[in-house]
């Protein structure tokens, strides 16, 4: 940490700088410049934090120097991790080595529904279906999911298909059932920053995928994957599906640039959700690409047996010659950036 | 609702528009321009959003033209409401013919701490106060507030000071113990979105205070209003409380434009909280000035009798002179702009 | 400036930065951390620039602790400025004692048009007058302004009106004959880092109006400033206008924080432009309410007397009983918050 | 176009609006739904922008439908473009079928570093290269570029290296002189709306490239090439180069969508820099892939033969095994992608 002083703090001011932190337990190393001083603290930070610095006499502004997560950080943990979905022979990794391709509906509507766009899915690659069963919806009047009937269908799929099963919980009093259901459990975008939430799903015991909130910095994503990772649960892969900008013409802006900042900041995974960035179905299979080839470790992307008919995102949904565009994608474009796919 | 044909629709594709907007009951009006066809819908709005109209083949676009939100719009509601908080005698109203005050420490940290900031704001000209027993906060090593013993302190505090309490609730579990205490219930800017919370809320009885995601759209933000309009609770009141843009001088942007933006959409009151906008206690007053003038219906701020000891925002709170040249100007401007103070 | 090092950076590392901060005679202040070590730097901050510390191996990152801003700071300035517009008995003044009003056309169309738009401007108490005579404009095909033909109708405006004459200058070429024709140069939101242009209205010996680019950061914004108080001209009013954000109700969003925390950082004098900043004539009288209550030193706004026939911005031309609301805000608030109106 | 009337317009309102729509020879289809009434408009938009509709009584709202661009717009030109770089046997296609490599200096600082610099980018399988003898910088202070001197070294080393030359050109002033030393004027993020500037470029009968504004719609980038198309110049190359949005781990958010975007409206060819996106060097390699993935016509980088020595955004320059790790994907990726690199 760096306290700068303003122009006009007196020797006092800074006496008081020092003699705050050294009373737990830091340093203060106070260098004087030609207008102003600065005063470099080592120690704990979080002790620091208590402190108030910014509201003493004197001081001008603090600037923090050290990421403030720690257990997903990559400093202590430089290689990164893999973190494995489903059960026995149907484990299915996410990580540096691996390119994995998640697939299925928006919205569980029927059995029917959902268990022909996981084959549609499984048929172009995929190794993880996704489905929504709790839908957070900007509307009251959208329909927002058929809850547990919803879980056992996406259970039923399993059973068919063999793929493990993603899919969201939104409300802390729902986690225990979606666990019980599924195998991964998703945080949405709406949600990132729902702490109870975050702590519920860390005790869940099953990994976890965390979106990036539509409006949240890559710091304050890592610290709400920090809020998983501390209640123990470290199997988290990370999400980004879009930031909000001024940008009309997409939904959301893709941060590709978010996959190796995160990459270069935490171990844990990082796939791509190109669907939801965009809002557009055309888009999904050339930023899939870019996906891959920025070197994210995976897509997770809305197929749907007939977008005319869906409940939920029709417009984004893939379906015949853009499935198999982005089946062939997945197929070759990973191998050329070094990962099996 | 308006359909836009894309340049090379066909008259089948315009054909197939018309009869899926009459099979739900609606009508269709086409319009052939000299390059592209629009189609005007004229029916129950609902009903169309579940067509997937932007999903077939020709649609290049859809343009929604009505506001999505019924209960709390002005369309059918002209004159703007007032909700009362607190009980008996110490009835307040937030309202069209009001300004009101609320101030009290951003976190409750101890009785004594408590009761001091709220006598000084009491002093000031507050009349409800505020104080958070549950706090969501970005770290998860971070102070979280004292859970249900705060609840208590504020409700002994309001015993002495006579002021009604209004409080966040961050999980829908605490909502019946808050309501319990509480006579106005806070959503914050994280929570916006969390629609079962929104839902929880609208259920418990008390008035809400609706804070604006710091990244929500108004029509967003009245949205999530609907949400809790749309369990029975109409008591309502709408805090803007900034906006984050790439601006780094303050730690979000307030957007005053929205308090004459929400009054002419909604009848729902609306107030500011220029303490957490600007994140800078020296920026409170200037804005404070700003929202009575611009039309809001009241002001909350952070005061805290050390703000050195603070364990959170302590650099946004207020003291002393300012706090005095708060209360000035709270007494003095609404008058100037026709209310009551 | 601080430099941060990586947690890995070698004895080696850190040595190389002291000594490449003490060839150019700066001093290099060493603390070393538990984790990471920081350098703090005293000395000409300018000459630290050309170092590209960044570039050198061990270094995580520079903090850069000043204001790059020399002239237009209220550092070596405290006091803050007024900038005198027009000549003889006609000057007007722009600053801290002050609120001044700024009205007329969004461009100048014909005699006639300007002359009616600027005595309703003067009417409800206007002093300075605007009005374009070049107007950048998104489309080619939009109207783009009269040239010099509209110089010659606002000189011919103030000579029957007494008020003197701010408008835009787009293009370093026609620096000289908009300053042989106006009072005051007004520098756009889209030409606000065209940093020739800056350059040239420095050299011409009239007070400049700098409207802030619609996204750019009040830094950069002062820095624009700097650019034209380097040329020996230290006669520029800032004026803030909205910047770019996710909301779509308004055309920009009023960063109504601006105001002070630009009076914070420099002595120059600013003011508001609601017209441009909402887009709507609706929120111009709020908005100029809130200019006024947060301490701005003026506003500038769009009056025309047909809208319905303006060639630009006709949807945010002011005209019969807003412009009253307006005039009387304006005679009726300033005083309120210590001003002469 | 869409004119939406408010619920409470009047029939007289709506006459109003077709009267005026018919006054300039276009036909208004009336919709009257059950809260409101729409009007469609067909006929020539560019005649309705002159009507103002959105100030007359009863309008609500106006939505345009149509893309405001046609010169650039791939509606009346579905195949892409091909724009070609350089004279005679050194001609370079920037186009759907190629993928083409522009690097150099961020800045001309003296012939050796230009030299050496080119050197190196051709080395890695650049075609075309780059080298900035005018930069507009943020700060007065700062080196602003040698100018004409500049653009001596980079036609000498035109003729030791045969690379083609693309120089960017910040005042209109400038045009003739950079256009006779140049092959392609570069239009930098700052000037993308700086309208004089574009117009003399389409007139100086040389290719264009066209960085995005860093806070511009892609609509409005699109304007601003139909500005140069307009006068003439149809040989606009567009390039994506970040936008500005919260995040600050990266300078700017690169759009990736944009590219895909981009190509389905217009078809003018369009390339990314990643340098100036992300501002770091260690995200140029995986960004550059990403943009060949997505389907960018080119990259433009910027390589420094000692970036601790660049007077000029050092810290994004690639030395040794970055630019050996671009040279390989500017190579591999391509045909992976159907391109021939």
């Amino acid at each position: 940490m760096v306290v700068v002083m303003s122009a006009d703090a007196t020797e006092e001011d800074i006496s008081h700088v020092v003699e705050r932190v050294e009373s737990v337990g830091g340093s203060a190393f106070v260098s004087k410049g030609v207008v102003r001083t600065i005063i470099g603290l080592v120690g704990d930070i979080d002790s620091f934090h208590g402190l108030n610095l910014r509201t003493m006499t004197g001081v001008a502004d603090v600037h923090r120097i050290s990421d403030p997560f720690k257990l997903v950080s990559r400093q202590h943990h430089p290689d990164r991790s893999t973190v494995w979905v489903g059960q026995g022979e149907h484990r299915v990794p996410i990580g540096p080595d691996t390119f994995t391709f998640i697939a299925g509906p928006c919205a569980v509507e029927t059995s029917q529904q959902t268990l022909e766009a996981v084959e549609m899915a499984k048929a172009a690659g995929a190794t993880i279906m996704r489905g929504g069963a709790y839908k957070p919806r900007t509307s009251p009047y959208a329909f927002q999911g058929l809850g547990e009937e919803g879980l056992r269908i996406l259970a039923d799929v399993r059973t068919v298909t063999g793929l493990p099963v993603v899919t969201e919980v939104v409300d802390a009093r729902d986690v225990p059932v979606v666990a019980e259901h599924a195998d991964m459990l998703q945080i949405g975008t709406r949600n990132m920053a729902n702490f109870g939430l975050l702590q519920a799903v860390g005790d869940a015991g099953k990994p976890v995928l965390l979106k990036r909130g539509m409006t949240a910095t890559i710091e304050e994503w890592l610290m709400a994957a920090e809020y998983i990772a501390q209640r123990g649960n470290l199997d988290v892969v990370l999400c980004e599906r879009g930031i909000r900008t001024f940008e009309p013409s997409t939904r959301n802006t893709l941060d590709i640039s978010a996959v190796p900042v995160v990459q270069a900041k935490s171990h844990l995974p990082i796939i791509v959700d190109p669907s939801h960035a965009a809002g557009r179905k055309d888009l999904v299979v050339p930023l899939s690409r870019a996906a891959i080839a920025v070197g994210a470790d995976g897509v997770i992307v809305d197929v749907h047996p007939n977008p005319e008919q869906a409940l939920c995102d029709g417009p984004q949904a893939l379906l015949g010659s853009e499935l198999r565009a982005l089946a062939q994608a997945v197929r070759q474009l990973p191998p050329a950036v070094g990962r099996i796919s």
